[in-house]
């Protein structure tokens, strides 16, 4: 089974999507997919998670590190490439190309690999081999280049270059911050005094460069190693000192050595992380692209990161969290990696003031989370967050102050890592204050409406961005009851001092018999008696109804918003993505089978897909419902996202491109809450299986309260292996058939049959 | 003192504004101010109040009848004329033109003069005086031109064209409610004998031609004269019967004698509505000229039609009815005419089914009156009232659905009256089913946020519709608390009996306990403490805060709505008209002055005055705050608007031009509730004049629960004269000083000073 995705040719055209396809990365750092020898025009980006920059009035997005990686041999350009192969090893995360340039005389090839070392985040490695066909002599030029690529920069000013005792060091200040960042360099060639002609160390305006002359002779090779390490002032307060200290350290250390750590921290990723399908080579190598894609910018480093809508592969949406985190991707770290989605819930505390600080702003009380959170947790998002194509005006969105549901989505992910790990101390320490703060929030947002004797939820924008300040969005008035609810228990399991110090805090202790009232009579669309649907929010049903194709038609500029107050979708039934299914989905033991399908095929040929948070959705339902091809189709499109760049690239003039985490979480919820129907709740774990037919077997391991069960799943049956290391017992069911997993233990369970079979330990 | 208006030159580009400029009418019909010979590319319009017809899916507006006052001199044409003077009486609402041809020998002359009759509302009638240079034949064709200018037409189908007897006749039938519309034309030569060579009838497509060769001698004058009868089937059941027998008899009865009643009913009408202005001849014209405009349209012979916001000048607007009429028309007809205030608000009461039908269109209950009503109270108005100039997409605008203070705006006039007049039976019979009703709808449509403790109102469009579905507004909060309080007097006014059977009816007879606690705690945008302003709506103060140069400085496309969606000034804190303002005239008492000074220093340059309506409150305001100046240039602009044609003419492709009976409303207010500082409740008259300095006096008649007083005011003195057919003391005050007047009594009173003197009978 390969593990490796490759290109054997050189296409410039594609050196954008390439970046975000080949990227790598460690949660600190995300190195884009570009080739060693490629400058800020072809978007290299070493994109450090966390540490944001604002340069005037543009937007505020994260930076880009100076580029210690680059690397260049003199006379090569695109022009003359005779041969180009690239491939990145997803196993291991490890980059590798191989080019070959015709020169004056013969020609010269450069092999080179590279790592973000993911058991030390600071340090990246690459290694090249160098050779010629004629024996001659080649200038390299290798170094920092700080002439980064930047969407809304540059953000690094003060430059300074250095070289000291071989050491190349750039070190830099961030304007809004000044929060200084540095990055080192350290240049290995083996047997470094048989091939080193001459070397001078000079500085091309932002570039620290070394040029080196070296001999080669024919058909042999000459291998170099780079160690380039980034510091910044969050991590350290003496960044460079921290920077030289970590590439010398390095160099002792050594290539071998440096590797085999790496390889063996992947190793254990994907020990816990693998998802096998047997039958189907194209879609298990979609769902390993997704998992590599979030284990390489989950911040398993630190407990103060969250992950970016476009992870680690570039400043798009301002390097900011939205609510696709919560949704789409803590599911897949709640089963695999509890310990990463804990943090990213904490990131939701650390930020906590921020989101009092945007309620507050907006007149409400409580905790408003950002649509677009950077790292204070104040919205990176402007009132105008879009421009228009046809007169180049800003349009007014209400992606900022509408999105109201950003609030519920944590509540709901704080309360599903507590369900699935039992982890009660978060909850204590860290989730109720943020449930309690959210709960306040939208107790000061909602409304009551006397003549129909019910709480209402006015004037918000759903998930389904295209629909603007509604009025009663099934999706968020669901979650605000859920806010409440979740509000209520915690308040009767904690401790009474606790709770009423944290009722005291958050200004609720008045409030408890008025939350009671509104889970009870908090208005959520209901399930409309003869057609079964819900309606997504109050009048969507009298919007005009028509086809994608009729909305595709009237499109007059191809990279025109859909959306916004004078949208072509607007006044349409038309969606961005799933709203109502994705309602249907997080609370689905609410709803039959019947009322889900009946939505989902409603809602489906009205889904215009805008967003990379829409396909997976529509593929674990279809797929919860038996609709195997229907949810291959949108698994696919999901878990392929990022490998066919077949993504929307603009809105306007705005670029929008880069890597999908939100689908790579999208594409394990699809397999795993999808075909495999699992569900993970305080009982333990259901499984409710529908596989494609195709699929001869698809296995993972499953967490619930520390517990690690491996489950394989066939046409016929399930397996479950509890591990030896258990402590508990495990409550298992597969359909309505109950069961029970000893530590150890091995259990078959013929599904859609009554007997179930237990095997021996 | 001049009454006439007039030209002295032709200017064919003026065409369209002469039409409106030099309209006449008599409430049934409106003529537009074009030349016999024009056809409808010069918009000529014969405009009918209240029967309405649609064709196909374009808007539905009222109809044009065929045009009876058609008349040609063969040869004539635009190129040849010599001289050309035309000019409008406004005294007995009378056209005149004259003009002289240049012909192949010599010149030809018509001098013409039409007025539509006020006793008789079928009925207009036009005198010709026909001369030449030289003996000579002409031709004349004159008759019916059944095809009419329509926007949303042709309106007229099965068109028949027939002569019976001299009588010309052209009956046909609307699309869409198939009624019958008659129009008759007799044709009266003098010296018949003598001057008629030859008369033939043609049918040419859709005009009914009457062809006379006349012989004329050299500078001998030859007088024709034209009577012309219309009648629908919404008047009588045999339109053409009814049509023939009333032409017929306006011959008889013959040119003299209709014009003498004509006159009579003129000579009463400004008798009654007469504005004196001494000091100011431009001032005083402009005054009776909107008087003029607002007695040419009022429905004084049915109490079953309201008057459209371009009145009879056209079918812009759909002919539709606005809350223009009850906000900026009804105080003047109550003061001046009160049976027609009577009729206005009657119509709100016959079209109250929909009102109804729109409330529960949109899942409220009560009366939610149209934005733009035509005879059934349904609203004229689609979701898409604009088009988008640059992608020519119909955009979406909330005029209809948002705009519930319609139905507020209803109940202030209806209380109004009430205060005025002392009209109680009107509330028993009429007014208190629709004050309930608008009750009821308020009810539906408003919500309590428990966290403030006050009840809200969300979403809705203002007065000022560039800012569109806000939360708030102050306008709209502090006319629905007014409504409430207006239905909590009626309910304890009411006797017993008859208020339990209409609070039943109304379905509100468990809600009054509920409407007395809105009426205390609905939210009303308080004044704030440092600035003293009152926002306009929540978050208003927000907006972006620029000068009307800098917004139009970003205007892209002349016509381009500035509102909507997307609009350019949707997002900034400029105005369409006021709003604020507005509100603190209707509820002056309220707010002191100093109140009212800051708020008009705030939201005056803000405001674009992109409405008629808009300019007159800004003039009545500042005559208040005694900023005369302000005031003169927001009066005259109002006063003018008609005369001058500088009003906005379309709004992207959509002509809106036409007459303005709100400004010429807001004119008789801007002076008797601005200059006068007139207000009239149940106590009686009360006056707080600030007269423009070159104004030596104003005088104008008032009227109080059927007393009528002259007023006559100075620079020192008010002097009233109350009738001698009074039957009451009327309560007076100017000022602080409070006096009376017996009937037959005068009184003057020095403002400013404590003395008040006494004249004897």
């Amino acid at each position: 089974m390969s593990w490796t995705l490759s290109e054997c040719t050189y296409d410039a055209a594609k050196v954008v999507q390439h970046g975000n396809k080949y990227l790598i990365g460690n949660g600190y750092m995300g190195f884009r997919g570009t080739l060693d020898e490629c400058r800020k025009e072809s978007l290299v980006g070493c994109m450090l998670a966390g540490l944001y920059d604002q340069v005037g009035n543009k937007w505020r997005e994260p930076i880009n590190a100076p580029n210690g990686l680059y690397l260049r041999i003199k006379g090569t350009s695109d022009e003359n490439i005779e041969t180009h192969a690239q491939s990145l090893d997803i196993r291991i995360a490890e980059f590798e190309r191989a080019t070959t340039w015709r020169m004056s005389e013969g020609s010269v090839s450069l092999k080179s690999k590279r790592f973000a070392c993911a058991d030390d985040v600071h340090l990246m490695v690459a290694r090249y081999e160098l050779s010629s066909t004629v024996d001659c002599e080649v200038e390299i030029e290798s170094g920092i280049d700080a002439d980064v690529w930047d969407i809304n920069g540059p953000h690094l000013k003060s430059v300074r270059c250095d070289n000291e005792d071989g050491v190349l060091i750039v070190k830099a200040t961030t304007h809004e911050l000044e929060k200084d960042v540095c990055v080192c360099e350290r240049f290995d060639i083996m047997c470094k005094n048989n091939v080193l002609v001459k070397e001078t160390v000079r500085r091309h305006d932002l570039q620290n460069i070394r040029h080196s002359i070296i001999k080669l002779k024919a058909n042999e090779v000459v291998k170099i190693t780079k160690y380039v390490s980034v510091y910044t002032e969050l991590d350290v307060s003496d960044v460079e000192k921290a920077s030289v200290e970590s590439v010398n350290k390095a160099v002792v250390v050594g290539y071998s050595e440096l590797h085999r750590k790496h390889k063996i921290v992947w190793e254990k990723r994907w020990n816990e992380a693998d998802v096998e399908i047997k039958g189907d080579v194209e879609a298990q190598f979609a769902i390993r692209y997704s998992l590599y894609h979030l284990m390489i910018i989950a911040p398993m480093h630190s407990d103060r990161l969250s992950i970016a809508a476009r992870g680690l592969s570039g400043q798009v949406y301002k390097g900011a969290i939205f609510w696709d985190t919560e949704i789409f991707m803590i599911p897949f770290f709640t089963q695999v990696f509890p310990e990463v989605s804990r943090s990213l819930l904490n990131f939701r505390a650390i930020t906590l003031d921020g989101a009092k600080r945007k309620a507050s702003e907006y007149g409400f009380e409580g905790a408003f989370f950002a649509w677009e959170s950077q790292e204070t947790g104040d919205d990176a998002c402007s009132h105008f967050n879009v421009t228009d194509v046809f007169t180049n005006r800003p349009l007014r969105t209400y992606f900022r102050d509408k999105q109201v549901h950003i609030s519920a989505d944590i509540v709901y992910a704080i309360w599903s890592y507590y369900e699935q790990t039992g982890d009660w101390k978060f909850i204590q320490n860290i989730g109720a204050r943020i449930v309690f703060e959210c709960a306040k929030f939208f107790l000061s947002y909602l409304h009551y409406k006397p003549m129909k004797r019910r709480y209402e939820v006015l004037d918000v924008t759903g998930p389904d961005e295209y629909h603007e300040r509604i009025h009663n969005n099934a999706y968020t008035n669901r979650m605000i009851k859920h806010v409440f609810d979740v509000t209520l228990i915690i308040c009767n399991r904690l401790d009474e001092d606790n709770c009423y110090k944290l009722l005291d805090k958050t200004g609720l202790s008045d409030d408890v018999k008025l939350i009671q009232d509104i889970s009870e009579r908090l208005f959520v669309p209901p399930i409309l008696e003869e057609t079964l649907l819900v309606e997504q929010f109050n009048g969507y049903f009298t919007l005009e109804d028509i086809s994608l194709e009729q909305l595709r038609s009237r499109i007059l500029d191809k990279t025109e918003y859909l959306g916004g107050g004078n949208g072509i979708a607007t006044n349409t039934q038309i969606l961005k993505q799933a709203d109502v299914i994705l309602m249907l989905q997080l609370f689905n033991e609410e709803y039959s089978d019947e009322v889900c399908k009946r939505n989902w095929e409603y809602y489906e040929p009205r889904t215009e897909h805008g967003s990379s948070l829409s396909s997976c959705v529509y593929a674990i339902q279809a797929a919860k419902l038996g609709q195997a091809e229907w949810a291959y189709k949108y698994f696919m499109k999901t878990a392929t996202i990022d490998l066919t760049g077949e993504s929307k690239q603009f809105i306007g003039p705005l670029y929008i491109g880069g890597t999908h985490p939100v689908a790579n979480g999208g594409a394990w919820m699809a397999v795993v809450n999808g075909f495999a129907g699992m569900k993970v709740n305080t009982h333990g774990i259901a499984l409710k299986p529908h596989l494609p037919k195709h699929w001869s077997c698809i296995s993972f391991k499953a967490r619930w309260h520390e517990q690690c069960v491996e489950i394989e799943i066939d046409h016929e049956k399930v397996i479950f292996i509890a591990l030896a290391i258990n402590t508990e017992t495990v409550g298992l069911s597969v359909g309505d058939q109950k069961l029970v997993c000893e530590p150890g233990e091995c259990v078959e369970c013929l599904y859609g049959m009554e007997n179930c079979v237990e095997q021996g330990k």
